[in-house]
C-alpha cells in the first residue's frame, strides 16, 4: 500500500495502542498499512519500528524486550529504537539494513504514532486533551477491531439520530430524531451540536443520574455536542440536567456530563482499531459507577459494531451505489472534506 | 454479477425461503447474485426489495417491520414495498433513489422470488404443486446452504446411481445400478425413470412400509421417477410396492410412495440454498412418521452435501479437466440443456 | 500450477504419509501443487493416482477399496491403481479418459511419491536410512500441516542458533549461539556442524541422560551435525557426552545420541506436510521414554510452526524486503542453492 491511494492521512497521530498492551511484551500492530512493533525501550520510553527483522523477516513482535532493546525471538538479533540492528551473535551488523522507526510518543493515557513522513512527526500536533490531565476528571474505556473504513464510524459518531434505532432500549430516544442538529466547519474542526428541552432520559442516562445522586424520574435537558478532528478523532460532550435548570450551562449539581472519547485507527482501508470510553467529571471516585458506565458502552458500541461491519459489507457488495448526504449527515461529511483535503495535500507532497 | 455471464436464468421463479424464515423479523437473504431484503409487509402480503438503504448502505434486513413498512435499522428510513422512501425522520424524501422490488409469492408453503425483469414476472408460471394443496398429503423438510453449482445438485438428482454409495445405509440397492433408466424431454420437463423389481426393500423403505402397517419383510417392486422442471426444480416420486401387486400402479393399500421435493435456489455461480422434503399420501397425521422421515432424509441429503461440496472443490481445482456425460448423466444433460437454453435466451433479450 | 513456476523440485521422492494414515480409508493428500489420492490397492501395495474421478470430478479420497480397488463414492466407478477405469456399473468403460498414477513405495516407515515425471521414478534414489531399517534403533514422530515455504523449514533447521532464542526453556543454551558451525557442501548434500564442550546440559538433554541411566548433573560435550539432502530432508545427529570422555566419538556408556528426523512435503507454495520425529540407540525398549521425547519433540517444533508460520506471513506482507544471508544461515542458503539448480534443471527439461 502507497499512502497516494489510501484514505487516510498518514502524516498525523493516531492512537497505536494502550499502555496495558505494552506492559508484558512488545505488541506487534498495523496501523495505515504500515506493520508496526512497539515497546518499552530504554527507560521504559514508548518506541516502535518496523515490524520485520531484517536478518530473516520474523516479526519483531515475536521476541522481548532486553535492557530496553529489542531483541528478535527467531536467532537474537537486537534491534535499537532507531531501527538500527545493535548485535546478533557471532555477527558484525553495521552493514545491516535499518528498519524504518516511528514517532510515538505515550500521552494522556494512550501510545501515540505518527506513521507517515517522520520528519513531520511533532509531539505537539497531538491535540490537548484537558479531561485526561485533569483531576477533576476520571475515564474508563476500551477498544475494538472492527472490519470497516474509519469514516463510517466518523459518520456514524458525527451524526447520532442513530441512537434512536440502533441504540433504542439505552440512549436512544424519539427527541434526537426530531431536532435538528447544528454543524459547523471551525478550521479543522468539525462540530455537530443537539440540544433537546424537557425529555425523559433514557435509561443509561438515568442509571448515570442515580449515579451522581440526582432524581432520574423527572424530565431532563440533554445535550450532544460531536467534535471532530483530523485525522479521526471524535469527542462527544453529552449529558442532561434537570430540566429548566440551564441545561448545558446549569451548575454542576443539577447535571450529568461527561465526554464520549473516540479516537479511530485505520488498520487497512476497511479495518480500524477503535478506542472508545468516557470522560466524567462527576462521583469519579465511585469505581462501581466507572463500571457500569464503561459496560454500558461496551454494550451500546457493540451494537455499532454490527451495524457497520454489515454496511461496509454491503458498500463493497454494491460498488455502484453511492450514499446520500443529508442534513442529518452534515457532521460526518464535513468530516471527509477536511480528510480528502489533508490526503490530497500529502499527495501532492509526495509527488 | 450481471445476467451475461451467470449459468442460471434469471427471469424465473425460485424459492426464497420458507415462511418461518419471516415470521419475527426481515430476512437477508442473495438470490442469483442479488442480495434480497424478504419481510411480511401491508396486510401481512411477502415482500422483497433491494437489501440496501438509499441512505448509507446499511442492509434493511438489519431492521424492522413497522405497520406493514420496513423500517431501516440505523436511521430509521421507511421504505414501502415498492423500493421508494416513504419517510426519514427530518427529512424531504422525494429524491431519494428506488431500491429494486422483486415480485414475490406465496404458495404451497414456500415465498417465491422472480430475480430478473420484473416486467416478466407473472405468478403464473410458478408450475402448480398438487401435493402441497390436497388433503390427502402431508410434507416435511429443511433447507442446507451448500457451496457447489446449482446444477452439480440438479446432476445428483437426476442421476440417482448414486444412492447405491453414497446413501448405501439407508436406500442404496445394488438394484439401481443394475436397472438402466429411462429418460424423456418434454418440452421444458426431464423425466428419467426406473423401476425394479422383486427387490429387497432397503431400511428407508422398511421403516416406511412399517409406517403404512404394511409388511416389511417382503420383496418388493421399486420406482424413482425424476422430474426436472426449469429453473432448478426436480421433483422425484419414488416408493415401494408388494411385489406383484401391480407395482406403481397398485392399489394404495399395498404400497408406500411420496414425492421427494427438491427447490434449488442459486446464491452464487458455486453456492445454492437447498430445499429439500419429502410429500407422502399415507398415514399422513402420524406426526412421529413425519418427524421419523423427515430425520431419515436430513441425514441422506447431509452425505450429499458432503459429496457435491467436495466435488465442486475438485472441479475448480481441476479447471482443464471435463466431465463425462454417460448413459446414466442423461438426466443432468438433459437438464443443462435446457438451462443453457435460457440463459442464452436471457442474454439475446439483453443485448 | 506449471512445474516451471514452482520453487521445489517435482522429480524428487517424498513422504507422502505415514502407513497409518492409509490404513483404514484412502488418504486425499496435495503434494507438489498434485492433488492425489493414496490407498492400499492389489496385495496391499501402496498406490496413488490423481484424486479426480474422471466421471463427474468428485475425489476418490471420498470412496473405498474393494477388492484391491479404488471405488469411487459417488457412482461405483472402479479404478486400476494405473489410473485406468476397470469398471463401473452398466457402462462400457474403454474410452475413458486415464489418470495420472503416482510412483510410490513403502520404505522406512512411510509412505513415499514422485509427483513429477513418472518416467524418472526410480526407487533406487530413495536415500538410505540406516536408522530405520536397524534392530538397534527405535522411532517415533509425527506430522503437522504448516503455512509456510518449504524451504523456511530448511532454513529453519540447518540454523540451529534460533534454538537459544525459539527453544530457550527445553534444548536452547547460549553456547549454540557462541559456537560458529562450520557448513560444508557435499556433492548435492549440505552438512552444518556445530560441537561445544564443557556445557551444561538444557533440560531436554538431562530428560535424556536420566532417561539413558547417566547422571545429568554433570557438564557434557554437546554436538549437532545438520544433514541436508534434496529435495527437503534435513537429518540431524545430536547429543551429550559426559565432558571429557571423547565427545561425538566417545563409547556408547557415556552418552546420549540421536537422530532428528525432518521431511518436509510441499503441500503448495507456502504451505507443507511436515514429518518430523527422533530416532535413538539407546535404551530403545523404554516406551515411556519413546513417549516423552515424543511429547518433548512435538512442544519444541510447536513453537517453530508459531513462528515460522508468522515469518512467512511477514515476508508475503514485505515483498519489497530481501532476506540478509549470515555466516549462521549458510547451512540454508546452501542447501536453496543445490534446490534452485534442480529446479532450474527441471525447467531445461520440461522447454
Amino acid at each position: 500500500m502507497t499512502g497516494s491511494s489510501s484514505t487516510f492521512p498518514k502524516n498525523a497521530w493516531y492512537v497505536a495502542c494502550t499502555p496495558d498492551e505494552i506492559a508484558a511484551k512488545p505488541l506487534g500492530r498495523q496501523v495505515c498499512g504500515e506493520k508496526i512493533v512497539f515497546y518499552r525501550g530504554v527507560d521504559n520510553a514508548v518506541a516502535a519500528v518496523e515490524d520485520f527483522c531484517p536478518h530473516r523477516g520474523a516479526p519483531l513482535s515475536l521476541g522481548s524486550v532486553k535492557n530496553g532493546k529489542l531483541v528478535c525471538g527467531y536467532h537474537g538479533l537486537t534491534m535499537g529504537d532507531d531501527g538500527k540492528t545493535i548485535e546478533m551473535p557471532g555477527q558484525r551488523v553495521g552493514a545491516f539494513p535499518c528498519n524504518k522507526r516511528y514517532a510515538v510518543v505515550e500521552r494522556y493515557g494512550f501510545v501515540w504514532v505518527w506513521p507517515g513522513d517522520q520528519q513531520t512527526a511533532d509531539p505537539a500536533l497531538i491535540r490537548h486533551q484537558a479531561w485526561a490531565q485533569s483531576e477533576e476528571w476520571t475515564y474508563a474505556g476500551g477498544m475494538f477491531h472492527i472490519h470497516c473504513d474509519y469514516r463510517l464510524m466518523i459518520d456514524n459518531l458525527m451524526d447520532l439520530t442513530h441512537e434512536t434505532y440502533v441504540h433504542a432500549s439505552s440512549i436512544g430516544q424519539k427527541e434526537i430524531d426530531e431536532t435538528v442538529p447544528i454543524t459547523k466547519v471551525e478550521g479543522d474542526e468539525v462540530v455537530t451540536a443537539r440540544y433537546m428541552e424537557n425529555v425523559t432520559p433514557p435509561p443509561f442516562w438515568r442509571m448515570a443520574l442515580r449515579g451522581n445522586h440526582l432524581a432520574d424520574d423527572v424530565l431532563v435537558d440533554r445535550w450532544q455536542i460531536c467534535r471532530f478532528s483530523p485525522p479521526s478523532h471524535v469527542l462527544i460532550e453529552v449529558g442532561v440536567a434537570h430540566a429548566g435548570k440551564g441545561g448545558y450551562h446549569s451548575d454542576q449539581q443539577h447535571k450529568v456530563s461527561s465526554i464520549v472519547v473516540d479516537f479511530m485507527t485505520p488498520e487497512t482501508e476497511t479495518s480500524i482499531w477503535y478506542f472508545w470510553g468516557m470522560a466524567r467529571n462527576f462521583n469519579t471516585r465511585d469505581e462501581g459507577l466507572t463500571q457500569a458506565i464503561r459496560d454500558g458502552q461496551a454494550k451500546i458500541f457493540s451494537e455499532d459494531l454490527e451495524m457497520l461491519e454489515q454496511q461496509q459489507r454491503n458498500i463493497l457488495a454494491h460498488p455502484d451505489r453511492s450514499l446520500l448526504k443529508l442534513n442529518i449527515d452534515s457532521g460526518g461529511v464535513q468530516s471527509r472534506r477536511i480528510l480528502e483535503r489533508l490526503v490530497a495535500l500529502e499527495r501532492v507532497r509526495e509527488s
